[in-house]
């Protein structure tokens, strides 16, 4: 393409008075009779650029009547800006209007505040604001330096399965996936439904998780991860909830707890430090507008030390703290966020990685230890949010296995593929997930995952 | 962690003569009563590593049963190795039986030749054989240049929504995604289902594609790309066909149809380019045992030029071509595999770039031209394979839109969302889509596209 970025050309990419053409989309436009000073925005950074228009130019006058939106491609002088706060800017030779705005009155994105929830409601237009443009940079940020820290470090990305018609994930939560008539569907002789009919030929639901999938990959590749959609159906409206959300889920072969923990610090504080490098334009707009203080956390979180602790001295810690919790604290329960970031907001004043949690609150898979009462689980907690990562070292011994599948009303016989993995060569493996949403709006400050993703899946909502 | 990568060892990358530790699983063991040769792999790269063993170490006897999938740990002395095809080797100091196998003469991925099509049914312990883990590789690497490729140009990812409740796609060959009970669902007093009771508060489908989506974001962004899943319901049991497959789908504004195939054609080279430079390696296996002329074609591809042609002269050349085809030729048929491959691989010798296509045999988004008979539409043909990319620059004037809607049948008002781009300050923009396991099929010479994802979702078939 024949045109500029404007994160080019504002970061000193262009030689100065020389011709250059740009495109984009009107911000705000001032004019007087002799100039007319417009505000351009591609996208590509935060920031506009400005454009200096005379009366000379032929189509003066419909330029001085732009409004917010309307596209153009400007041809003009790139020069060094006077005014303060703008690097450079373009003196305009000839400006062309591509697209107009159909009743600028009643626009809906006209350049005011809006609420979130208007915005979500107009989420096809929303990423025109300096808000969502920036979160969606950001979220590309992120996603980006995942991959690469992943792939630096010799891990294989596994896109494991978004249908999964196995029968041993509980029904409860998940999303059923059909093609069968829902007014008359085949049924058997018992009066249920016939899945035997049904595309895949038994009863299909959406993935809530690529793990077990994805160990399967481990132990032949040593080192993996999926990043992908996952789905629950949980009647959930909180602002931490989504039916449909991005996780990011490593496993790594030859690996214990500390292993899979530091594995989630490095990868925490790698994409903290390239959100920091790339795209420092937008973390000013949310330090400054959205939450204070958000830049020197980032820094700090990617070169402070993770603290490890035991759930045990947790609970000690909590329970002799002298703060009063809504929740009681007592060996066994499960922590709540009040609890999580009392742990890192004061008693360590930083990120904890707690380990070693009641096997009876935690999934089958996690390896038993030794005192037979905790498994090898492991939670990172950061402040300001709480719990962000969860993994845990897997049970790589089969008869440990069987018996935690059997203690909680699990068929192994439903899991023979994940069994066989512990038949044939087992070897210690464990790794985390993280959820892509959550990492976004703590990076970005937002209060609500609903306004980090696109378009966002909730209760009663899938508009778009 | 504190062992070593095969692949870093095998690069030279670590000192000789210096201990290191490896952990992987038995390949192949070979044995006298004084020394063993294991074969270890760890999946990091293509070859495992020679292990020489003597009967000093402890636990020799075992050493010498050990089979196939067998998990160890390694620690010994780095050397070169004096045989040929190795460049190091390991003189064994220690090794550590980690997991065994259990019954070796039952192990489903004993070493030898097994079909496709019983790895198949064997997919979570087949990423343990030569071909499908050279698959896992290539499949990565090809991922993470896409990521880099759109990184490095300035595009931003879009996760676009994989449930869908847009009342615009025709639920033809769509999976229903739902929670209502199936044997008796709510009904409305017409007999119907009533899916304002359901989850998402209306019938919701999975995506068969992110592009009306993510055209929001290139209207704002300037250059986006979504890679994530989609979905065809199609009972369709070819070597080309899945029900879940991952797609690329890259949108670029203030483009035209030159651009986006400029961007499609730079995009391939690029991919080729890396597997070429990161993974020759598995591509000399795909190339001995799977296709012949493989790795020559990847770098004629990542250098020659695409030739652009147009949909009217192409039926010229294949009407008057004197070769005799199974479907005959006409100006306006949508062309076969044949067709393409002909263009291809016998007129151009490379890749062909197909452009403007009769306007009704593609969609109703895509770009009308002057000559109101075709469309800015634009498919990629390769050799070996024909269509791998397809792609248009998209209608931008809201009134010859809002007519083709009415031409194919649709609603204008069940896509306002859409018709909101072109009502505020729209521009000329388009894109192309690339299915993921297409290239990946492409790239490494496999022949069904069931062989290049981790689970392969089919009719009748969602196992794992």
């Amino acid at each position: 393409m024949s045109h500029a970025a404007i994160s080019d050309v504002l970061a000193g990419k262009h030689q100065v008075d020389q011709q250059i053409t740009l495109k984009g989309w009107v911000r705000t436009v001032r004019s007087n009779p002799n100039f007319a000073f417009i505000n351009l925005h591609d996208g590509s950074c935060f920031d506009p650029i400005q454009i200096v228009a005379d009366n000379k130019l032929s189509n003066y006058a419909e330029v001085c009547k732009l409004t917010t939106s309307c596209s153009l491609s400007v041809t003009g002088k790139l020069v060094e800006s006077l005014g303060k706060g703008q690097s450079f800017e373009i003196q305009a030779e000839s400006i062309e209007i591509i697209g107009l705005v159909e009743d600028p009155d009643t626009y809906p994105m006209a350049p005011k505040r809006h609420s979130v929830e208007y915005l979500r409601e107009h989420a096809h237009l929303r990423p025109r604001t300096n808000m969502i443009g920036a979160v969606t940079r950001v979220r590309n940020c992120l996603a980006q330096a995942i991959h690469r820290y992943f792939h630096e470090n010799g891990f294989q990305w596994i896109a494991t399965p978004i249908i999964t018609a196995s029968d041993c994930e509980g029904a409860g939560e998940m999303f059923r996936v059909s093609t069968l008539d829902m007014v008359n569907p085949p049924l058997k002789e018992d009066g249920k439904v016939d899945f035997a009919e049904d595309f895949f030929g038994k009863e299909a639901f959406l993935t809530v998780s690529g793990q077990l999938n994805v160990e399967t990959y481990a132990c032949a590749l040593s080192k993996v991860y999926t990043f992908g959609p996952t789905f629950r159906a949980e009647n959930s409206n909180t602002s931490r909830h989504l039916a449909e959300f991005w996780m990011v889920e490593p496993e790594l072969a030859f690996a214990d707890l500390a292993d899979v923990a530091s594995c989630a610090e490095n990868m925490l504080k790698y994409v903290f430090k390239a959100v920091l490098a790339e795209r420092m334009d937008d973390l000013e707009f949310f330090d400054l507008r959205i939450q204070k203080g958000l830049i020197e956390r980032l820094k700090t979180l990617s070169e402070q030390e993770f603290v490890r602790m035991d759930y045990t001295d947790a609970i000690e810690i909590l329970k002799n703290c002298g703060q009063k919790f809504e929740f009681p604290v007592e060996w066994g329960i499960d922590l709540s966020s009040e609890h999580e970031r009392y742990l890192a907001e004061k008693h360590v004043g930083g990120p904890v990685i707690l380990q070693n949690y009641p096997k009876d609150i935690k999934a089958f898979y996690m390896r038993l230890n030794d005192d037979n009462k905790t498994v090898a689980a492991m939670d990172v907690l950061a402040p300001g949010i709480g719990e962000i990562i969860g993994g845990s070292q897997r049970e790589d011994r089969l008869d440990v296995l069987d018996e935690r599948m059997i203690e909680v009303g699990l068929s192994p016989n439903d899991y023979y593929w994940y069994r066989d993995l512990r038949r044939y060569g087992s070897v210690p493996h464990g790794g985390f997930g993280l959820g892509f949403e959550r990492l976004v709006a703590y990076v970005t400050g937002m209060q609500n995952v609903r306004d980090v993703i696109p378009f966002p899946r909730t209760p009663k909502s899938a508009t778009f």
